[in-house]
């Protein structure tokens, strides 16, 4: 016999890592789903689809986030006096890298679009979960107000797709230039205004007392910065070009200004915007914004760029919550993994004899052919099996040579010759 | 202004670790282009799409395979006292853990496959990266012989379906329970075959004395073993058995019977096999086997399972040596990444503006529109711009209605109301 394992049967079962998931056939097709209309969009929209390593060297992510950012991520090192590597916990700095190291021969813009697992290495959340899939959509190397549209327009795009309207969502839209401006009227000094931008964006998740201290450590004046917020929404001469360039692309009464969001990433420059759930009952589903400083600080050019990310898990959630997740059936559907065929042996010898040569013909054919693995002869119950793997049509093989054909969705049944059953089903498709 | 970098401006570029790779779009394209082959092969033959972790805890590996595959992982440990993790070399045992944990209510057989990344902590060479793409599939709770077959008509349709012939792969099978029993035969004890097998997979990777040594101390009489080998091939039973079932699936003359097959990995029991470019000038493109003890060890009832993996790196360098790798603009278009429409302006105030708007509802519509970033306003530069894009049509916007659609295939132009255009195109998909 074969070689013993090293170790025999185990007492305990395995599980997968917390924070993780296993996607067993019916869950994957959700998710594939979403990476569906994701897909489909960012290519309507006109991005090319890019990817990296999943892991990188360390340096990568804290050179931008500083060394705060390791007790975020899963790191390790491998024998020998190699760099630490990190898995990505966002795409954004491999981007960015691969954008510098080839900015000269690519195009102005550049619009690229990412689909892959992230990994954070915090404690599992609702919403938040340590390995998951993220959607990333940006523009480099253009410094328009237009290409911050055509972010938003993607992403709005992706939400109609999936059946979501402007009152399941809302999309909230910020600039991070006209706040740090506001801020340093408000007294903040330049060096300070990042610390300042870091703490807004926490500012309805700490209490008001600590939220005061810190303002005043760093400087900040709230009353007068609040003041000064109320006085400028009465101009807000941004956000009146946003909401002019919006409305023509179609999408104007999906998006609101809001002062309050500033993103967590110290990278953004300029536009920001997250999206919630209307309710605000969920995390945020994505967030993006202008970060013209970042291809630079990776070694490239100076170079404009604009884009923004989106999970699957809380996106998930919102579409079950709005009753917009078809069923298993409808996605299988979708997604073009409905069986053309089920093939039945008629229980004869010829017939059996006939199955595989026959499966094999079709599935060389590209046709999604399947058989039953029962040792029955019922037919009746075998049609039940094809009915139930949702197949196209049954053929019931009678010979070496001809069958019937049954359509089961029609009902309807003709004889047929094994020789132009492809043909049938391709005509069908 | 934003928040600074908490550090600036970087004097070295930042590189991709060592054995991983980035992918601009024709490099993903390529591919993508090798996986939807492996995706529709796949799906025509039965199998159904699952998901796992991308970091399982390290002992699902060791168990497995003993400490000694340690050596071989990117291993990793959160803070707070977690278990180890590690970064999946295979998906195998995954799929074990799965089955294993849900086996109740699974059917049978049940039909997997599986395509995502894998990682090695090894040196990287030629056909051999640290992140690459692995396709599985695998047939488990089925123990027949016709299980083994599918298996290998699903792989070899594969083949099929990317050009390659018979001429240009050779399938090499083997059966471990049979070279156990020679083992056997030839004095080698029942508690060293495993360490047997281990070393006739190395046979060819090392020098003569060096191997002479290991199967003597192993208690391995070479002489004996070749000579019963040869001994055997006369008669194989199960070589016979096997062509039939593969000519009945029209692939016999893929298949060769190849007694030096015994494969790495322990937990193969039954038939296994590899596939290699028919010169041998690179590495194994795919290899598989029965695995009958597996799900057992994970904790599963005894299962018997037959599967598949193969790795995208040395099937593409196959594939570019033999000619087979299309055309970037090929791949594109098989893909179904072609754009629908490429919108220009012909540079009046009304047209310009009626570029978003028009962009907009067509990619609403699930059309695929890109557009020129220039200022230009010459036409015939514009219309090269979308020739370049491989766009199927050009759409010169004329007013805020109305244009000329021009087929770029057919090299005709006609008058079009703007509003007509989204109809036009979703004809010509």
């Amino acid at each position: 016999m074969a070689s013993p394992p090293p170790s025999s049967r185990q007492d305990h079962v395995f599980q997968a890592p917390t924070g993780t998931r296993d996607f067993y056939p019916a869950e994957l097709n959700r998710l594939r789903y979403i990476q569906d209309a994701w897909r489909r969009t960012s290519i309507s929209h006109g991005f090319d689809e890019i990817d990296g390593p999943t892991f990188e060297h360390l340096d990568l992510y804290t050179v931008k986030s500083g060394e705060g950012i390791v007790s975020e991520l899963f790191s390790f090192e491998r024998f020998g006096g190699e760099k630490k590597f990190a898995l990505r916990p966002e795409f954004t700095p491999t981007l960015a890298r691969m954008y510098a190291s080839k900015a000269g021969s690519l195009p102005k813009p550049t619009k690229w679009f990412w689909m892959q697992n992230c990994f954070r290495a915090e404690r599992p959340q609702r919403g938040r979960l340590r390995e998951f899939c993220q959607w990333n959509c940006d523009i480099i190397g253009d410094d328009s107000a237009a290409a911050d549209v055509e972010v938003l327009a993607c992403c709005i795009g992706m939400f109609q797709a999936l059946g979501l309207r402007s009152t399941d969502v809302r999309v909230r839209v910020n600039d991070r230039g006209v706040v740090a401006g506001i801020l340093e009227q408000s007294g903040v000094k330049a060096e300070r205004v990042g610390e300042a931008l870091s703490l807004l964006d926490r500012r309805a998740k700490i209490d008001a007392p600590e939220f005061a201290k810190i303002a005043t450590a760093i400087g900040l004046d709230v009353k007068r910065y609040d003041g000064a917020l109320a006085a400028y929404v009465d101009v807000a001469p941004s956000y009146k070009r946003l909401r002019d360039d919006l409305n023509s692309a179609g999408i104007g009464d999906w998006v609101a200004w809001d002062f309050g969001i500033v993103r967590g990433l110290a990278y953004y420059t300029g536009m920001v915007f997250e999206v919630h759930e209307a309710s605000s009952a969920e995390r945020a589903i994505a967030g993006g914004g202008r970060y013209d400083k970042l291809i630079e600080m990776f070694g490239g050019p100076p170079t404009p760029a604009v884009g923004f990310g989106m999970g699957d898990v809380v996106l998930s959630l919102v579409l079950q919550d709005k009753g917009l997740m078809p069923s298993d059936d409808e996605i299988a559907g979708r997604l073009g993994l409905r069986p053309d065929v089920f093939v039945i042996s008629n229980g004869t010898p010829e017939a059996d004899a006939a199955v595989v040569p026959t499966l094999a013909g079709l599935r060389r054919e590209g046709l999604h052919a399947r058989r039953s693995y029962k040792s029955s002869k019922n037919i009746g119950k075998l049609l039940g099996d094809a009915t139930k793997a949702r197949a196209r049509f049954a053929l019931i093989i009678e010979s070496g040579t001809a069958g019937q054909i049954k359509d089961l969705d029609e009902n309807t049944q003709v004889k047929i010759e094994l020789a132009h059953v492809a043909e049938l089903l391709r005509s069908e498709k």
